[in-house]
């Protein structure tokens, strides 16, 4: 019998602990639903508002968050406006890894390269002056405005926050076959400053900054050139690996899935293992990009090819219309508006001052550097404009969910928080992202098609994997076509392309040795990559076998 | 002074909230790090085995599972086997998902149709006699091992349990371009049968089993034909709108991703609405990835097509795979073994039970139930021979994750129990799912090849979208090869294949007309398909201006 009461005691826990799991499946599979469904009329909304100049796929899916979040807190009475909380995790760990994957794996390898010491001089230096800058002013004008609850670390934090430029929003902005040098400059930025923007992260939640020496700034420098080596390593090793795989087992003798499967989870992996060592995972899934698209991306069969760089493509455009879509709605959290202890005007203020130093912090690095780097690389080849450099001060205004995330990790404990002043922290970046990303986002087409007309943009080189069309507004005929019409064709087009070009590039190599450094390091690449590195990992032209179709189908 | 003691104990509130969260998302990294890589390992392995017959993916991930469960086991001194624990949401809504619109997506449709009523007869009436004779026999013989701790309920749980075959087993098992009649008839059982172990476990939960009426029973029956008419009606609508959506708004013409992510989102919104419903999500997601077949397929791109296809199959290959790995670690669950209070030999009975009546109750309905199908088609083109059902009697014998997610949400709370027969529930239901895959599994490829030779099987139907290279086991050259080689051609190439057998289809439907009624449905449903639903939903020549790839670039 005591067993009998015991069961019923199990059955009435087991009831009332159930219904609670059942109420919380319930409030996700609601969530997941809504979610998906404003991501699909995000996608048709983006497609019907394609031409218009001043809207693009992010405000879009932001203004839509936006207008959904209000539509949840009107009808839930001002309850709640939040379906899913904004979580970390799930950025960090899902929606960012696809977007820099991809990035690197469509980027144009050659342009990156050759403006390596520009992107290295704003990524690296900037970051530390715009950090400069942001820390300084809001410790100085943050208590005039009344705000007196943050202390010296949280303006540390808030410096790394707002220094950073947002690479998904860059994306979205600038485009890679308009304006190749532009696109590889910010965005390259945007990669790794985020490095940067890690080590200050943990520097500054680490270090005990009451007794701040140089050592210690010696140690910060130290640990971020660490980071940087030790993630992009870790990203290339990967991308050889996947490659060396794939061309030894060449699985698409039996299976284009399995080729598909282990080339997106060796991506994968490749971030997950460098947050594993806390590395800078987007350093290394980016690197990792680059070599999958230079190696393991000419090993596997034409149906795999296609498939790869446009599911990677589509699973990118996801994510990032998602971490839209997701800010929008996450902007009117009404816990933390009520948290906050600051009038409205004390807001404004707030994120007035923290606009004006964004855009302050910026200019402070995008000149003086850009002149610096005009001045190393006396060829002209990468030679910025003043025209350009306003651009690229303006296009890396914007900051996007990495500072929320970021935000959301220095001022809440799992998203809550009960300090007044931290809430205003929260609140105010969601104001910063949201201004920054609306207004000055809407003026970039604009600002771009005004500084640089249609046709004036630095020739793009074609020896790269074709570039998928992103976000659809740029189509690159001469590459896209073939790989519509005619699988064999198409080899053949594109091995003329290479050797055209190789050809080019070992005359104008010969002439480069007398004149710019950067020309010669690429000429000692290419061989270096044709005698050692591609013999062992597969590339273009280095395949064993050719996977003609046909041939191969008929040997199962 | 007061503000800043309330800050500090917020600051030390926030630092051992934030350790505990680093700490679990530190394992949560690590938990993923280690199932990435062994996904890597089982593709590779699979692929190393591809040629081995007693092997399949499934047995190998499980078995590596295995592996990887006792290792941690060992090296963490038997304190936990599990990295992450087996969590029926993931299972729900992020990984059967996809595997069963893949298989809708790719299904001969033609094959899956014309057995239709033999597919109704085995997943509905098979699942319900196989449910009577395992909670009857169940309901007898466990007692009788000292196992008096179950409920009526439970016992009825367990007859829905073990009652369904795991459609996800049995893509890895059969092969639809071998053996179509077979493929479509036990896969369709499968995916019919989840539909009717819902309603049945939602019964049991829910009725009060004291006075069972007739009324009841007949409650059940309409609850069951509800849910089945309005999970397919759900599935066709969603996939009716995106062909729609799809066809009209033309995307091709700007962003090969956006068509993508359409279709990829729509067919998940199909799903998530089922579950959002309390539909069967499974039934939902087949019938869309049907119609997403017939219709969506044709309305895209040369390169969306491509990808799609593979990009799907991809998914469904990773998440299967997953599955098994992930049913293989979670075997070892030492809480549950430490919690069952039965001996070795109590276990190993109760295993070899559940066993004898997994197999009895299916033969108590696949022989006689083939018999009636093979009366009620009378014309002999459905035929089912003895031979060929001996292999659908084996190769539904499979359960898989959906039992043990079954298994998990009747006895226990949020993965934890400390009743012990529901422990011994939990581990002998992990005890027959690793039995049945591995045994059944290993000797299903030998018994088919046993009694149906190559070349003895049904001829298969063209008229369908081309197959994808499931497993890699089996190709089909006549229509993998166009795929690769040439869009344009391919297409020609398509409508030839299409018209031709439409042309056949016509003729043989006259004769058909004196004969079996199946083809006449099919012949109307050809002349409806063509006159109202190809013109406003597109589909294989109906879709508006050929997307001849180079046209479309030229104009953009």
């Amino acid at each position: 019998m005591a067993k009998d009461s015991l069961n019923q005691f199990f059955a009435f826990l087991w009831k009332a602990k159930e219904d609670v799991a059942e109420e919380e499946d319930h409030m996700h599979v609601v969530a997941i639903s809504l979610f998906v469904t404003l991501l699909c009329a995000c996608i048709v909304l983006g497609h019907l508002l394609e031409e218009n100049r001043w809207m693009n796929e992010s405000i879009t899916a932001l203004l839509l968050g936006l207008v959904s979040g209000f539509i949840v807190l009107v009808t839930s009475k001002g309850a709640s406006s939040r379906v899913l909380q904004f979580n970390e995790e799930l950025f960090f760990i899902y929606l960012l890894p696809p977007i820099i994957f991809n990035a690197g794996f469509q980027v144009k390898k050659k342009q990156f390269f050759r403006n390596f010491v520009a992107i290295m001089l704003f990524g690296v230096v900037g970051v530390f002056i715009s950090f400069a800058i942001i820390t300084v002013g809001t410790r100085y004008l943050f208590p005039k405005l009344g705000l007196t609850g943050l202390q010296i670390s949280d303006y540390l934090a808030i410096g790394t926050i707002f220094s950073a430029t947002d690479s998904v929003c860059v994306l979205q902005v600038l485009n890679q076959d308009a304006t190749p040098l532009l696109y590889s400059l910010v965005f390259g930025e945007g990669v790794v400053n985020d490095a940067t923007s890690v080590v200050l992260f943990r520097a500054v939640q680490k270090f005990d900054f009451a007794d701040f020496t140089a050592l210690e700034a010696l140690l910060i420098l130290g640990n971020f050139l660490y980071l940087f080596l030790t993630s992009t390593l870790l990203g290339i090793l990967t991308g050889l690996l996947s490659a060396y795989i794939i061309k030894t087992l060449y699985f698409g003798r039996h299976s284009t899935d399995r080729e598909i499967a282990i080339m997106t989870l060796m991506a994968y992996l490749s971030y997950i293992l460098a947050e594993l060592f806390s590395l800078s995972g987007i350093l290394t899934v980016f690197f990792c990009g680059i070599v999958m698209s230079h190696y393991t991306w000419h090993n596997v069969t034409e149906r795999s090819r296609v498939t790869t760089k446009h599911a990677f493509a589509s699973m990118s455009f996801i994510a990032e219309t998602f971490i839209f879509l997701y800010v929008g709605m996450d902007a009117l959290d009404i816990d933390k508006w009520k948290t906050t202890s600051t009038s409205a005007s004390q807001s404004l203020g707030v994120v007035v001052i923290l606009l004006v130093l964004v855009l302050v912090g910026r200019a402070a690095f995008v000149f003086p550097l850009s002149a610096l780097s005009n001045r190393i690389h006396k060829s002209g080849v990468t030679n910025i404009s003043f025209r350009q450099q306003i651009i690229i001060w303006w296009a890396g205004l914007m900051r996007g969910a990495v500072s929320i995330a970021l935000a959301f990790n220095q001022f809440t404990i799992s998203g809550d928080t009960k300090n007044p002043d931290h809430a205003t922290a929260i609140t105010s970046t969601i104001g910063v992202v949201l201004f920054s990303t609306v207004v000055f986002g809407m003026f970039s087409k604009p600002l771009i098609g005004w500084l640089i007309p249609v046709g004036h943009g630095t020739v793009s080189d074609s020896d790269e994997a074709p570039p998928s069309p992103k976000g659809g507004l740029f189509f690159r005929p001469d590459l896209q076509a073939p790989l519509l019409e005619d699988g064999n064709r198409r080899a053949s087009f594109y091995d003329g392309v290479h050797f055209t070009i190789q050809g080019m590039g070992r005359t104008s190599s010969i002439q480069a040795l007398l004149g710019a450094p950067a020309s010669t390091i690429h000429h000692f690449w290419r061989s270096f990559d044709d005698s050692y590195m591609r013999p062992v990992f597969g590339g273009r032209g280095f395949v064993p076998i050719v996977p003609s179709s046909i041939e191969e189908e008929d040997h199962n």
